[in-house]
């Protein structure tokens, strides 16, 4: 039956990556026609199979196999198809795969459960297209910021509202796709890690134990620009050099959060005027702090706080806070994430409780059910990148598993 | 006399730079309309004022006043009318207005001497427009490298052969603006400071010693672009920080050769791919290595390279020198500057002797002759700013000098 499994599973992940596919990765963006193909081909599939299929008002696509009572809440797998530019063929896509799998598992063995079971493509979960994640699982529970992602436009200057229009969905209608809390008994998702820790210790699945979440801060270090030729060096209010500074010093702070598995990063630089003969007078540093622990994150950010006062001290510049953006970290459910480990156990799966650095759909469906994600080996860590690769086998232990967990949670009848 | 000559400094320099004032600093770029204009104001003046004018292939003025035998080489004076965008009032302005100004109380005062002396006022010193610094003091001496420069165009992609043609020059002919040796004797040239030594120090003539020339390197280090929320800080090859360091590390040689007054400066860097939640794959960093000393700039230089073999192997990085730019300092004839010493001591003038950070036509002037280049103080150290300031007073004390100077050099016979 595994080798059975494991043809089929790379199958449907071939074929849905037929959709989208460029020399140069992937090419599937949220609400595009290419991601529209691949919806339709998975609803053509499923349709076949005898479940229900229908797409919510926020365009995330929802197929369901009847329980014996369908007025009880459904046991429910999400994931996604979207993808960043130039992406890779696992990041979403396994998600879906596994639960189509785990769909026909259970068709095929005709496995009667008391509960529905329902595979949830969310729409829109990358912010390659327009800035904003996981406007599907959003609207899902009901906390879209409907009148700021109306303004969205994407790069090529289209508005939001016109590809829905596009996908025949009207946007003012996205609020109706919030689902009652009624509706679900528990959310689980597969995913690729999209770092390299099950590789480096060598286990197939990763229970999450909690998302992290970014704080955002733009710090602008205003100097002085002045020439680079006639200003001596004891002289200079050098912007970069300060913001140089600091972004070691950010490091540094991270580095002593190691057991928090706390990161920051500074992603974007500008320096202004940028003339290889004018001293930097301004620079904007974006940065990106992630924990699973609030306090941890506080701690770096403290630490980065300190060093401004320093660096503006010692260097007479003057470091300028623009915005800020603090989400909260989110849990998931411990009973569920222990569930995770004695199936493992059971199956001789070797798995490991990790944080999630990354976002995903799991962390809005956390705040509404209780919710379970797991994750499957990257190779070399890679994401969000053509060369992206998990093993056939990986995916399929973690379908194993997802199989197990919903049973245990939709209730078998027979086996 | 000496508020006479104050006034009438005053009122030349407000003359000229009504050619090219807006409400955002001076615009009057190199072989532009602005800057045709304020020639012809200066040449019509100087016309009156009896001296031969002339306009050479490079679209250099050679203002001459004659001497008792014009057979004998000059004594020129130079500097230039061109400026940055949102340019000052000083910048190449005051040394034209000087040499206005000097020239004019020769013809007042009836003084006759051996030599005759001349003006320069040179095309294209800034390489705002067209990329490319002091091309008329190129041609002049007969280094300028006409294939490279006939193809440079401005950032409204017009040509500089056709901006030649608009001001009724030939491009072709660009070379024949060569000199020879034997056309000059010696070469004076005023300028403000751009940096702010003379107001610390409280000095009102700087007599430069030599014009530092710069080292430029383009770095570029490459590490590896990841997920910002799912890389671990130890598993990250950041390619910003690493360029932090390699910033800070330059920052550190240059001080510890303040002694030569040698300066290192990144004024340009590029970060990839730039989005607030990818650690940087790629940074490109563009270093300026200043000194009059070729030794010291090149222990920077050396320091340098040492850093980034640390920083490699450190952070797993990998850094690219792309290109390299290597120009000569250039020393100022040192018995012209000892002169002018003696000079401003006559005159009970304040000097210093200084390097000078900034390129200027002196150093190309001073491969064929003798030359003196004297700062008279920036208020503030401010230069290619709409702010650019110089005291009229401070002008007026380095017309003195200058004239003293010319005086010495081309042979007074009454005054």
């Amino acid at each position: 039956m595994g080798r059975l499994n494991s043809k089929r599973v790379k199958k449907t992940l071939d074929d849905i990556n037929q959709f989208g596919a460029t020399k140069s990765g992937m090419f599937r963006l949220a609400y595009s026609a290419e991601e529209k193909a691949a919806q339709e081909y998975i609803m053509t599939v499923c349709k076949k199979s005898g479940f229900s299929v229908r797409v919510d008002q926020a365009g995330n696509v929802i197929i369901r196999r009847s329980g014996l009572d369908d007025s009880l809440p459904a046991v429910a797998i999400g994931s996604h198809l979207d993808t960043v530019y130039n992406g890779g063929k696992y990041d979403g896509v396994v998600g879906v795969v596994a639960g189509i799998e785990v769909l026909q598992q259970l068709e095929e063995r005709q496995i009667e459960t008391l509960h529905p079971v329902e595979l949830i493509i969310f729409a829109c979960e990358e912010s390659a297209r327009f800035h904003v994640a996981m406007i599907g699982s959003r609207a899902m529970i009901g906390e879209l910021d409907k009148e700021y992602v109306g303004l969205l436009k994407d790069k090529n200057n289209q508005s939001i509202v016109e590809v829905f229009h596009e996908r025949s969905l009207n946007f003012q209608e996205i609020e109706q796709a919030k689902r009652k809390k009624s509706e679900l008994k528990v959310f689980f998702e597969l995913h690729i890690e999209q770092g390299c820790r099950l590789i480096e210790e060598d286990k197939t699945i990763g229970i999450v134990t909690g998302i992290a979440a970014p704080i955002r801060l733009s710090l602008t270090v205003v100097g002085k620009s002045s020439h680079s030729g006639t200003t001596t060096m004891e002289h200079r209010r050098d912007s970069f050099l300060a913001a140089a500074e600091l972004s070691l010093a950010l490091e540094e702070a991270a580095k002593t959060e190691k057991r928090f598995d706390t990161v920051a990063t500074v992603g974007v630089v500008d320096v202004q005027p940028g003339a290889i003969n004018v001293i930097p007078g301004k620079t904007n540093l974006k940065v990106d702090i992630r924990s699973i622990s609030r306090k941890s994150r506080g701690r770096v950010l403290a630490m980065l706080e300190e060093a401004i006062k320093e660096v503006e001290a010692k260097r007479k510049v003057e470091v300028l806070l623009n915005w800020k953006t603090d989400e909260d970290p989110i849990q998931m459910d411990e009973i569920i994430a222990k569930n995770v480990q004695s199936i493992c156990e059971r199956r001789k799966i070797s798995s490991m409780f990790m944080p999630s650095g990354a976002g995903h759909d799991a962390m809005n469906m956390a705040k509404c059910w209780p919710t379970a994600l797991l994750f499957v080996p990257s190779v070399h860590g890679l994401s969000h990148h053509p060369d992206e690769f998990t093993k056939v086998e990986d995916i399929v232990q973690g379908v194993a598993v997802l199989k197990d967990l919903v049973l245990s949670h939709a209730i078998a009848r027979k086996e």
